[in-house]
């Protein structure tokens, strides 16, 4: 671990190329926006209400089987590019059934959420095209519309959720010139506060215009819809042939990777032309036979994503009792305003000494700048798993910080 | 699979969003671009020499054994951003592996290669930065390279492999007022020919103007230097402080994500601020231990790499023989010369028809756009399959177009 090679005679202190990063985390700490790593043992005793595995499968015995199943089979990786060695029938028949349970012609399976948004969004837009974006997308998204604009795509955003200034923006969209191609772009549920952006009132404005509809259902997926079909059937808009959504599988379905749905030409066209496909090994097998699985649990048991709304209804409304800013959930997420990132971290701190980990968000993790406790319900949360988590929260929250002089603060979480 | 809600009253067609992606399609077919996914079985009968498997690790029941024991222990999934819950013990003992093998300070665990590469690149650049890149780096360095760009980072290119002409971009970028931060990003190993970049010229370019030396050894790791410790150790490199590095677990390592390794002030940077990291789920947990466990085989075993780069040398030596214009490996790839991407597909289609497979690269993913059959060693060849390959690749070359009118190409691989 030691430098066989350097050209500073101080083995301590950074590189001359490095050493602007001294500042930069100074500046971090002095916003309070410091973030450690704190590894979790696999055994550890928690009430987790921070976590993304909304229906509580990433540790149940049946999909953990599969994946070590697939794993034995198929092997530990992909071994390359799907478009080189790294496809299989175990992809093909993920992809089939992901597309079945959306209502679509087909599905293009990535190594995670992040690379399929990145596909999808660039693959569909390049020199030409006008991206129109809810301006507190994914960061996924954000990254992606990037992309596009550096392969000349024109990008604005909208309003968040709103559908009228989503059409104002098709409509300026359409006066370009270059603009034959439009898309609009947004997540169904957005991660931070859980809400649900006006699907119906997004595809309107872009049937109106003719523009496609792009949307990222990462955690629409298995959260809300009929049987936790997503945000696209509990919208009316399943199958909709103007639509493509991205999934990831590290959610609900308690994986890893992420997908493409929609009709068969556009995931042709992505299979021919997305730079994150085409350059990027396979899902590793572990993680696609894992996925397929907790598909298949949720579609034997449609209640799982009922039961899950109505634990964070209950999370909601109890937290909300006792006074705290709490956000209203359409999917599995309850978000609590906190007044500063200090007492954020703070606050997730004291809950997490108490048992109860909890996701503590601060920029720039937050769109709007706001940082805020994350809580995420599961399927699987008890009553009494409730009402230890709210007695928990509302037990925790901090004294205001001229109170406890000399506490430090040790930063946790994002 | 029939859409509820459309626009269109044709089913058939593509809705009007999508209708020019049949032209685009078009374009590439008369371009004999085209190209198509071909999943596999789990127990097919054929020669691989197009994976990226170097080591013949991804099979191996110790590695698919450890990525079993992996997910029944750790769970599917990670279940959220490594800085929320996605961040396990063993994903940190991963890391103090890799850190420790490659001679670094620390690493940071990526959910793949490509998501390392955009953080690497897109975290140690920004406003005020200036990157000097290959001309010829991979997709995800120049993606990368791009997301930079939009944050403010100017870029510019520099000939393939070559120290002078880095050294004179480092130079004009020096010149530039708002470039304090300056960093030289390469691939060691080129993915598509396997050749070796100049690093102790591009170290001494980096070091006689104070810039940061961002390098990707996806394809060096377990292949060159001794015991397969990678390009930096090759070139005396190893544990350089000025230097970061980027691997992949989805290559010689037989599994899926990437890592950046490199001094601990730029690790800690990366937790901090790089995107990819922050806003991507943990990297699934089979992954992380079949990972480990091909590392532990890997230097359990230094001989594995020198038999590697033996079989790569035979390859190339029989081809040229036959007189194939083949590259010379540097690593585990031999690229051999096609006239035309139909002729390209077509080869590597025969190859396949006898039971060996090869990799069929067309523009985009040949930087040169030269197309080329690449075929790449692996550890576990034995002499007898070396002279199959060589014979099927030289017997199946196709005759020039003109002497099989009527035949058509459905076309393969990349």
């Amino acid at each position: 671990m030691t430098a066989t090679t350097d050209d500073t005679a101080d083995d301590t202190s950074p590189a001359p190329p490095f050493r602007w990063l001294a500042g930069a985390a100074r500046e971090r700490a002095a916003a309070g926006l410091t973030r450690v790593l704190r590894p979790r043992p696999h055994d550890e005793d928690v009430l987790d209400l921070a976590s993304n595995d909304y229906l509580g499968l990433a540790r149940d015995a049946r999909v953990t089987g599969a994946a070590a199943q697939a794993a034995r089979r198929w092997g530990a990786g992909a071994t390359g590019s799907r478009l080189v060695t790294g496809d299989t029938l175990l992809h093909r028949a993920l992809e089939e059934e992901l597309a079945d349970f959306y209502g679509t012609e087909s599905a293009l399976v990535f190594s995670s959420g992040y690379a399929a948004n990145l596909a999808m969004v660039t693959a569909l837009s390049g020199r030409g095209a006008h991206l129109v974006c809810d301006r507190l997308n994914h960061a996924s998204l954000i990254d992606a519309a990037r992309l596009a604009k550096a392969s000349g795509a024109r990008v604005s955003l909208f309003g968040h959720a709103d559908p009228d200034s989503a059409a104002r923006a098709l409509d300026e969209a359409s006066e370009g010139s270059e603009a034959e191609r439009r898309a609009l772009v947004s997540d169904t549920v957005f991660s931070v506060d859980g809400d649900l952006t006006d699907l119906p009132g997004l595809s309107r404005a872009c049937r109106s215009t003719g523009a496609a509809l792009l949307l990222d259902d990462a955690h629409g997926l298995g959260v809300v819809g009929p049987g936790g079909a997503g945000a696209l059937t509990a919208a009316e808009l399943r199958g909709a042939r103007d639509t493509v959504v991205s999934v990831t599988l590290s959610k609900s379905l308690g994986a890893q990777g992420g997908a493409v749905l929609g009709p068969s030409c556009v995931v042709r066209h992505l299979v021919e032309t997305a730079r994150t496909f085409i350059f990027d090994t396979g899902l590793a097998p572990a993680s696609a036979g894992a996925a397929r699985e907790a598909l298949r649990l949720l579609r034997t048991d449609p209640g799982l994503a009922e039961r899950l709304r109505g634990r964070a209804r209950a999370l909601c409304t109890g937290l909300s009792e006792h006074g705290l800013d709490t956000s209203a959930p359409d999917g599995a997420v309850v978000s609590v305003i906190a007044d500063s990132p200090e007492e954020c971290t703070r606050w997730a701190r004291r809950c997490a000494e108490r048992g109860v980990r909890v996701g503590c968000f601060r920029p720039p993790s937050v769109p709007d700048g706001r940082p805020r406790l994350r809580l995420t319900a599961r399927a699987d949360l008890s009553p009494t798993d409730i009402d230890r988590a709210i007695d928990t929260v509302v037990r925790c929250r901090p004294a205001p910080p001229s109170s406890i002089p000399g506490e430090t603060t040790p930063p946790t979480g994002l």
